[in-house]
């Protein structure tokens, strides 16, 4: 028996252990698993291309456990009536090769991307003491209220710039964050958003739906967190953010494809901050840039976290996924009839 | 929703559809995949290696479908009372991107690699009309059964020659099949099986438990299919077959490491004589060997085939693993609690 966790068994789960707790104990387990960084095996995503998008394997493990997630990134979905990221993944134990958990994860991957956005603000915003921190957010999809909440329950942040070109879109984000103790204001563009923030998190689903951050719009100290694309050098941002800005990516081999220029121009892997190994903010002035494509880390560590959960709490599908072991050399047992 | 398939709901798909049914249907699977190999998107599998064995994730995609299993191999397994492989996999829809079916493999995998076992019979053993075929198995562990059932439903084989070195093992094997109109004969080695044979199956477990097959014990005539062992190279077979065989394996790049010697011995890849691209056996006379590792293109035929089954008979179980689609923007809804 394996245990298998559907998306209502995901929200079970969160209703029993809240979603603040639920987010700083995924953030907890983030940096606990970037501190360990060279106790991984790590390697890129294997992508198989399309012509309607990508679907990827992302397999990583440590000494104890080896996780895989299945995703796809399909930009045109939504004219089907689909979305344009779903994912499942699992997590096994190392010790035997048996897979222990089996996960929907459109839902996790949202989780975990959130709180890595918010573990990357961590480092890279500007956080004194003095000054309140206030988030914003452009394209305001299906990722927004997972990066919004994050950043709410995880950094303080209890003022909320937002914007889509979509107002449904901007509709949909209100509602959804109305039931939280935070000041929400609708902008009319990109800039306004950029404006009054000290860290944006922008996260564009299909490719020309949404207007880029521009360089020029930018006030020193602001912290960009890129999320939205699904490959690495999505042109989400202009290209004079590259050598004008602090760039922090989760894994350097994902540049693979990039121009030098674009390699060249990276700071540091978000694990050389939160082990210590390089500093994040150095100034209030500088501008930074975690430039996120999502890395197979994040879905081991919130796979691991889930798995924990799950059992502790009893939540999620108890299903023979895997033959039993009563005689190890009998497998045909299990299928007997003619 | 997305149809799970677990162990049971396997057992009951084949109990419905008659196992005899499912063989002859998953062969003509296989022989229509095989035979538009250049339709598939291939690569090797990604393998991850640890001290106790390896995890591999093995994709595979057409313009269709997109499969994956993810399997392990633990030679030490029964150590701990578990299987030395167990697997698990998906089936996902091109179109969308979106997996449509999620099924245990361990069964399935049995069941593909049989009756690819028997593909590659059909293509390379004797089976001249007026001479009966008569099937050998060396390693009466997980994988006999099926090895011997795919040859008794598919070939007509009605006599089975059996060796293993635990007489456990063999006692298990003779009352497994003991329902089945053939007749069973236990034997004392390997060359015994090898002698009264006209095609044999290898399935060793563990690198050191089993004999090997010598050259010098093999009539003139013989078809091995050798399908024990992980990793391409295994050391089943004397090497003498080198050079002295008729070898066909399944995908060439999954021979990389080997010796150049053992990449110039190989005479085909197995869709080249499923397509009639090149021909199988073409004398009484010669020894052929189908040294097969297990192809991804196997978890496509029989996931395909599979998911079109249970839709058909209505088995499985239909859960959750995805959020559905009312509004594409809105995935928090999903989660929606404080």
């Amino acid at each position: 028996m394996i245990r298998v966790m559907t998306v209502d068994d995901i929200r079970q789960l969160i209703y029993k252990v809240t979603l603040k707790k639920f987010f700083e104990q995924l953030l907890s387990q983030l940096e606990r698993d970037f501190s360990r960084w060279h106790e991984f095996n790590t390697v890129p995503r294997i992508s198989t291309h399309f012509p309607q998008g990508v679907i990827e394997l992302m397999p990583i493990s440590d000494h104890e456990y080896y996780a895989f997630k299945c995703v796809n990134g399909y930009p045109e979905n939504r004219s089907i009536n689909k979305r344009t990221v779903v994912a499942m993944g699992a997590l096994a134990d190392v010790k035997s090769g048996y897979p222990v958990l089996l996960s929907e994860m459109t839902i996790l991957t949202a989780l975990r991307t959130a709180a890595t956005s918010a573990l990357a603000s961590k480092h890279l915003a500007c956080l004194s003491p003095g000054r309140a921190p206030i988030f914003g957010i452009i394209g305001t999809g299906s990722q927004s209220e997972f990066q919004a909440l994050a950043h709410y329950f995880l950094l303080g942040v209890r003022e909320i710039y937002y914007f889509d070109i979509d107002p449904l879109a901007m509709d949909k984000f209100k509602k959804n964050l109305s039931a939280f103790d935070c000041t929400l204001h609708a902008c009319p563009n990109v800039q306004a958003v950029v404006e009054h923030s000290t860290m944006v998190t922008t996260a564009r689903a299909a490719a020309a739906s949404v207007e880029v951050i521009r360089y020029d719009d930018v006030k020193p100290g602001l912290h960009i967190n890129a999320i939205g694309g699904d490959a690495p050098g999505k042109t989400e941002l202009d290209s004079v953010f590259l050598g004008n800005s602090k760039i922090v990516v989760e894994y350097r081999p994902q540049l693979a494809g990039q121009s030098d220029r674009v390699e060249n121009s990276v700071y540091a892997e978000l694990w050389e901050l939160v082990s210590g190994k390089k500093p994040g903010r150095v100034s209030a002035e500088e501008i930074t840039l975690f430039d996120s494509v999502g890395f197979a880390l994040e879905d081991y560590s919130v796979l691991r976290y889930v798995y924990q959960l799950a059992e502790n709490f009893h939540v999620g599908h108890m299903l023979d996924m895997l033959p039993d072991s009563h005689d190890t050399t009998d497998l045909y047992a299990h299928i007997q009839c003619r």
